[in-house]
């Protein structure tokens, strides 16, 4: 087995980069205790959309969609429920 | 060429779901004219995440990776845009 190879390199580095980009979001909403401008929509698409990817990456076989996806889609989960628990309008 | 495979329609669903996940975000920001919980930090980074995620799907003749990506880094930059325009403070 060839890993990482220069393709998994750059798809780990972009995976990385869309996985911990949610960090921020996370510390925001859990410090502001407020997230009534972060669209629910939005999160649910996008958890439901990046689980799909991590299948996706399972089935060509590509390490670096699985990885981060899953990653991502805890993190997405988590933005979620402090949306849940934080906000007072919905959208 | 094979297009799509039963791989790549899944890849397609996927990235339509990550893809127009945005959009009732930037729905919402411009309707209420207010990002302050939406983190710069978050779409800076994933922004710059799917650019590189473009570049990986190109590397691999992944076609949903490329389209799908292109797309969304339009559709983050334009939630980052909307921030800088309506928001009042910074993350």
């Amino acid at each position: 087995m060839n890993f990482p190879s220069s393709e998994d390199s750059l798809g780990l580095f972009a995976g990385a980069l869309t996985t911990i980009a949610f960090l921020p979001q996370i510390f925001k909403t859990y410090r502001s205790k407020s997230a009534d401008d972060v669209s629910f929509s939005t999160f649910i698409l996008f958890g439901i959309g990046v689980a799909i990817w991590g299948i996706y990456g399972w089935e060509i076989h590509a390490i670096p969609v699985i990885i981060s996806n899953l990653i991502t889609f805890i993190l997405a989960s988590l933005i979620i429920l402090m949306k849940v628990i934080f906000s007072k309008s919905s959208d």
